[in-house]
């Protein structure tokens, strides 16, 4: 096992219907998980995985998105590799699996269908402006606040 | 198409830490979806699935597990069809895109994804001692008064 | 374990570009699978898996058709069951899986998939006009040769 | 659409009961890989998907392994990116789908069933000591000329 391996953390949230300031936080939780060393890793599509995507170019970041499609054209054109499945919303499953530690921006029922499964696999999960109520999610109420939130969960495993 | 597929119904639910009312609940449920005419299809393990299965047979009617797992011998010994998969929880989507209505009976965190895609899909969703306050899912409190609500979901569609 | 459960045969085979003799034969595969009293389960789209379906009605059987979009509505009218993925080419595995035999009827790159997973997975299977030169392939060269080497292979597990 | 990703080559084949020939064949396919610049992606366990892997990391590449398990210690050691699927075989089609050329080195039943998504999907794909005679694919005798017609197979799309 190769205990140097880069962290990668994952941004879910909603594809579409995003206000101007979930689009930036989503992006600031990029930009910071870029500056912090890790790679990113999201559904490849539109509204918060793109943002979350652009932060993370601006930070200097790698960029995964998996996507539902059959298409890598479809990923976003901050994704440096897509991972192309064609599995639709099975791709979820995949990105809760290889996360070290998964942040919830905004999000509806797909992505709460991501939290449960983190939940589920036990993943250490940070939410902010998303599904409440949760008791093993940490809320955070700033991107900053989020990713540092992020990062404490997963050195701790 | 065929106008006059059988309906199926899926009965979701927690695989272990029942207690014996939640699974007289779940096998009440199968039975009466058997009795009303449905095909069964859960995700074909223990707990609730295994109580509603039995309680189908109990009904006469057909019962279809979606298998996580490698071997169709992992179903209970109620399940008609095991369909195998091995992809893990990433059956619990077959399930949601399969069924004509859901019924949640108890449940944890993969029921609350199978709810989750079942709302992400528009499905209808009946919830009978489980996960609470969504708004679309209908809130039953008794077994035949939740399969009656799947049935009047479904002859909407 | 439910050892009194109902055999179940895939028939796999090409969706499209099939000669009528091909059909022909495909019907008549999933007319014995029928009369024999197992349960026929394919990708459940046209061609070879519509053939083999309007077969084994006509034969007083059960069909399960698994689907890799996410519409029951792309189910074949013979298909009973439709199984629902919308995990595209991956629902071939959930054939493969489900198998007690598999007959392959014609086929093209998809069957070949399906094909090299039975292979892998060591399920019985048999060849009719399809790739050939497999050394554990049972090739017949009618359908009810086919059939019947179906049938013979699983009874031996 | 960013039209500058960086390409992405698939290198398949078995996971055991290698020779030493093969594992070096692997390996200087996955060196040469690196060398030319591609990130090289493959199924992340032993045997030639190891010894690619490590080649690529000699070349100074960076790799991506798309597990069939749950778990990224799974991975080998010479995965930079463990993709975590749970899906089992099936996580062989998210390979073909993702890369923009394929490797055959060597091979059984599952590398046939990559084999036979690619050809399905229409991916390029080069051969080396893997399963013969299948028209579209461009059968190599060495690792670096295998390598050479990966990349020129991919600059034609």
């Amino acid at each position: 096992m190769n205990f140097k391996r880069t962290k990668i953390i994952g941004v879910i949230g909603q594809g579409r219907d995003c206000s101007p300031e979930l689009l930036q936080d989503a992006e600031l939780v990029g930009y910071h998980i870029a500056q912090k060393g890790a790679v990113l890793i999201c559904g490849g599509l539109g509204g918060v995985m793109e943002a979350a995507c652009r932060g993370a170019k601006k930070g200097g970041g790698m960029t995964i998105g998996v996507l539902p499609t059959t298409q890598k054209t479809d990923a976003n054109e901050f994704v440096d590799i897509p991972i192309v499945t064609g599995f639709g919303e099975a791709r979820n499953i995949i990105i809760v699996r290889t996360v070290d530690a998964l942040i919830a921006v905004g999000g509806k029922y797909g992505t709460l269908s991501e939290i449960a499964f983190a939940l589920s696999f036990g993943k250490p999960i940070v939410g902010l402006h998303t599904w409440q109520n949760f008791e093993p999610i940490f809320y955070a109420s700033q991107p900053d606040e989020a990713v540092e939130a992020a990062f404490k969960l997963l050195s701790s495993l």
